[in-house]
């Protein structure tokens, strides 16, 4: 289909230094959790989002120098030659898709660890390091001499390898560049990096020179730069020394891209910012540049795209997440298919994926990391091999996601879903605060059902195993989902809260079902992510007085993960959400709650109108159960499979992915091995090792 | 020299099945947090021990199946046959070095992850995955079948590349043998796999049976168990379930090696265990079996290991820390070098290391990991390549190794250390409360000293930079150690508290000079190690009211990697020590401290006598500016170099590698790139991946 008139702004090529971007749709680096460790896999899924349309594809953050190591959780490094091949690799795949390659060159100054490389990190002045019980250095001037000149070989190793695009880095809180120039960071350095404005700015801007030196004529030179630390006179803002970085290097750079600082802050999930939060930082970037402008702000909607190049705003769109939960939402846009847009639901699943130390992984598109290991693609399906027939019974995440794969593989397939609208927990969760966009998991879903004409939807309509009797499936898929419990066991209590009989005690169904649920009510949680911090903003905008009682050591534990972690206590304790950590809830009876310390054992009675368990979720197996026992199911000639929560109750990405992987391998031939390709490590043999050896 | 005829029933072989193990001395399997990801590293880590007279080397768990993945912490898999070239060099490796190679045999069960096989966990029954907000899956007969043929093939794998020893795996409450054994762990099934003890342990007898079938006729069979949970009747004991296994299978594995669950507990630093605290729980397993039994203790003394195989305990003395911290520890109990052994000091850093997701570390032994690396050898050293001189400031940990290294390459060393006694800071911490292990590190250095003649050492002798004046040193090493700050600035303040000129505020080095600190005393701890719980300690077994305040989230937090931080709960709340967490010391008065919630801001004013601050460190470079300074130093003509917490604070473990690796790499040549050799990634052309495309 033609591209509308009104898009075909973000269609135009841009010029950056020497360098022409095909189009406005700008993939800033970010972090896979793949990188280094992982280079087939990186290289194809770069790849596919230039195929989707990206007109310019970066790296994650490459670390120029072994003092910033990051090891095991996988970015790039580029230390020295042997660090290319995969770089080179991924450059390769982005470029036969005709779109730019850019990299992101970087020292982690005091966030890195040098777990592999022993070395000490440097920062501007001494600091804890992270998760270490060991002090970071203060960089010498010879430190930074010698990181400036590996960041210059490192340019130099990228411009011949064929990036279009070189970075230098001072963003997120995060690296050496910024370290220096953050007065937070650098408070008490006497010498020439140090103090006022221009000593702070002056490793940034020495950087760029380098590069510009080095690679200039070559490539272009970007900058990215985070223009405010959001914590008001604690930092750099963007009316003081963030304003005043662009104002003094504005014309070096060949390209601004520009956020906010910390990474937890610019990469905030739905729940805690809207999209395009980041705008009121970033605006005055192009009234001081004239050089092209990128940013981010989690943009789905190709109208606000055009909005914010129209009113001068941004040159290119920046985007990370929606670039993950949908690599080919450029072609679509141009293909006149805004409806088939997969919209990133601001999540971060991704970012917790990568934080606890795997590869990424998305809600909305469970191919992301499997475009090389498993050959899946996110647009393109295998064809059925076979004329069987399907019924999938649920269409929350996983159901809807089974039926829309198999749909599109060309089965038949009928859905019954048995509330009066498609979406399960998507839905029901979507009604908490804050977690409005999970909808668009379903929203998505729904939307490609009703273009595929062999999937049938039957609503309102609850199954039983009794009910199949005279249908002539070949294979059902069960996914009715999961139930959470109120017995109170999680990750921390391991057996069942005594109880009388008049205590009134709930679940988070409860809560999605509209219950009532008033007093004083502890919100105990056993599970440490999302879940009890919602329910007790929910309950507590209702009316009730909550307490917050978890067994772990934080509110929401899991959730540093997110990036999430501080603002769950900043909107609890706004709130007046009482929160109580390292307690288990002992008994519970009508009116009265017992809480027990985890360490000391220490107990306290608390008044408790009722008790909210967030505990684990039970599988939905009885139907599977019925099912399985049927004369047709046991003489195998019909097919039963539980996808998702019913099967066993995780993320709602895990659900997609589960949904996912079993409508995509129906049929399939097995693959050898465990069923994915591994990137694997060169082993020399033992006489080669003998032939390196300098035991001196 | 000849072998003590003591020591010599330590030097017995000792049949296995059907192999011959050549002496006493058995490396149990441990992690190195190298495994799968580095080869060429573990090979040479494990070779290294052979060559130290170990006559058994095992790997670290091995996990058989994708459901079982630890990624990004490296472990070893066995998951098909591309698994096999690292696997089969460490073998290699260890055969040259005339041992025995084991691998053990594994399924992670509920601890694994699977981020990267992105498969659900299994075990007994659902739980929460550890850091994930999903659920273990609970286990069917059809995962179980499949997970014992995965088992069976991984055994013939592990045959056909040389391996002697193949182990089945149920201790340290990991893996799904044991989780199926547990009565704790296994609940609710109902199926031949659940209930009665002969249901509980069937699993692990199939895995047994089902090895010795495979492979029984070439390798040895042995099996890993834990006998008691350390829990009373929460878990089994060594009176119960745990002695029935032993009964059970007595006398079907070739080798039993036993300890007991959990891992923390069995791999409990000194600090919270005596060498051997195992003995009570293992001792009956010879009464039971046959079979020769293996069983560690941490032991280091030959006298101790003697003992236990005449009263018929122990048939092998089982090893990970004592053969990490000094890998030649056999041969010199052979060679009568017992003053030589670098004892295990039972500090956990190696596995701190590891399970924050490195490659260990010892404090003792600076050369773990880096024999393939950086071909450094524990017992071998370069010869020196020049007469240079060198003078050695300090005599704690990074002086003494610097010293000791250097004295061993041939160079002439002179020492001077300021206090009356060697060992710096290694001794004053070790008089602290379960400390005293930690001299262990000067008690070694100091014995190798004594041996040196090239090495002067003068004791009682504080340096200035005028001291230096006509001595003819080449080459200074400044190892003067950090100071502890009372400013509390640390890991979450940010800023100096502000305190009135009564305040009484101390340090840890206060502390450990003995300054009597009475009252209500606060214990401020901004570092989250080690040190803020032992001060408490100690001022509460001298007398103090002790309340431990942290900014972190839990006391001691950075102890979760050590394995400790429940302990020190327990061993603290023991105490009438009160715990407060989450809380920032925000002033500091005469009789009072102000502590303010780290995330609700709420402030609370506290009763406080005295505050001892347990913050950041400053490293000494006075003495090391001074000398900087100096004629000969600026002219060239004299070299100056910091080592150790003078060059910046860290563990011990990093201040003995600093001036180790001064040490070893003065004068020699440069390695190309960054210093080291790196493990590298197969890394596949385009048109490569292209052939393996199969987007359907």
């Amino acid at each position: 289909m033609q591209t509308d008139d009104r898009y075909k702004i973000l269609f135009e090529p841009v010029q950056i230094g020497p360098k022409v971007a095909p189009n406005r749709f700008y993939q800033v680096p970010h972090c896979t959790g793949m990188g280094t460790t992982m280079p087939q896999s990186t290289a194809k899924f770069r790849e596919v989002k230039a195929e989707g349309g990206w007109g310019v594809i970066n790296t994650e953050i490459c670390m120029v120098h072994p003092t910033a190591d990051s090891y095991p959780f996988s970015i790039e490094n580029i230390w020295d030659d042997s660090d290319l091949p995969g770089m080179r690799l991924m450059v390769d795949a982005v470029h036969r898709q005709k779109a730019l390659a850019g990299v992101e060159l970087g020292h982690g100054g005091s966030v890195s660890h040098n777990r592999m490389s022993r070395e000490r990190p440097i920062s501007a002045m001494p600091r804890f390091v992270n998760n270490l019980p060991s002090m970071v250095r203060q960089a010498t001037r010879e430190d930074l001499k010698e990181i400036r000149d590996y960041h210059r070989a490192a340019a130099r190793r990228a411009r011949d390898i064929g990036f279009d695009i070189i970075y230098v880095y001072a963003s997120h809180a995060i690296g050496l560049a910024y370290d220096l120039l953050s007065p937070k960071m650098n408070q008490m350095r006497r010498d020439e990096y140090g103090g006022e404005f221009v000593n702070r700015v002056r490793f940034l801007r020495e950087l760029l020179e380098d590069t510009k030196q080095e690679v200039g004529d070559d490539c272009a030179v970007a900058i990215r730069f985070g223009t405010d630390e959001l914590v008001g006179a604690d930092g750099f803002t963007c009316t003081d020394d963030g304003r005043r970085v662009v104002e003094t290097l504005g014309e070096m750079p060949d390209l601004w891209d520009v956020n906010v600082n910390d990474c937890d802050f610019d990469m905030m999930t739905a729940r805690f910012t809207d999209e395009g939060f980041q705008e009121p930082f970033t605006a005055f970037v192009k009234q001081v540049t004239t050089k092209p402008v990128v940013g981010v702000g989690r943009y789905t909607s190709p109208d606000r795209m055009v909005s914010l190049i129209r009113k001068g705003h941004l040159d290119m769109i920046g985007a990370a997440r929606p670039s993950i939960a949908d690599p080919f939402l450029p072609n679509k846009i141009r293909e006149n298919r805004i409806e088939d847009i997969r919209e990133c639901v601001g999540c971060n699943i991704c970012l917790m994926t990568k934080n606890a130390g795997g590869p990424i992984r998305c809600t909305q598109n469970p191919t992301v990391g499997e475009e090389w290991r498993r050959g899946w693609h996110p647009e393109k399906f295998p064809r059925k091999r076979s004329e069987k027939k399907f019924l999938v019974i649920g269409g929350g995440p996983s159901g809807l996601e089974t039926a829309v794969t198999l749909g599109k593989r060309g089965y038949e397939v009928t859905l019954f879903e048995g509330d009066k609208e498609l979406g399960g927990r998507s839905l029901r969760e979507s009604r908490l605060p804050g977690l409005s966009s999970y909808r668009r998991v379903a929203d998505y879903r729904i939307g490609q059902l009703h273009k595929l004409p062999n999937v049938t939807t039957y609503l309102g309509n609850p199954v039983s195993a009794e009910d199949l009797e005279g249908h002539d499936f070949d294979h059902i898929v069960v996914a009715d989902g999961a139930k959470w419990m109120d017995d109170g066991i999680g990750r921390f209590n391991r057996t069942a809260i005594p109880r009388t009989a008049d205590a009134r005690v709930y679940t988070p169904d409860d809560v999605m079902a509209g219950v009532s649920i008033t007093g004083n009510v502890i919100v105990y949680d056993e599970e440490s992510y999302i879940m009890g911090g919602v329910i007790a903003e929910a309950l507590k905008l209702a009316g009730a007085e909550v307490t917050l009682v978890t067994s772990d050591s934080d509110v929401s534990n899991m959730l540093r993960f997110t990036g999430e972690k501080s603002m769950v206590y900043r909107r609890l304790s706004d709130l007046g959400v009482k929160m109580v950590t390292h307690h288990i809830v002992t008994s519970i009876t009508a009116g009265q709650a017992q809480l027990t310390q985890l360490h000391t054992h220490a107990a306290q009675d608390v008044a408790a109108d009722a008790v909210v368990v967030v505990g684990m979720r039970k599988p939905g197996s009885a139907l599977f159960d019925a099912i399985s026992q049927r004369a047709e199911v046991l003489a195998g000639k019909v097919g039963v499979t539980q996808v998702g929560d019913a099967w066993s109750p995780g993320t709602m990405a895990e659900a997609v992915y589960s949904g996912h992987k079993f409508a995509r391998e129906f049929d399939m031939p097995k693959r050898e091995g465990v069923g994915f390709r591994r990137e694997r490590l060169v082993v020399h043999s033992l006489e080669d090792l003998d032939a390196m050896e300098d035991f001196h």
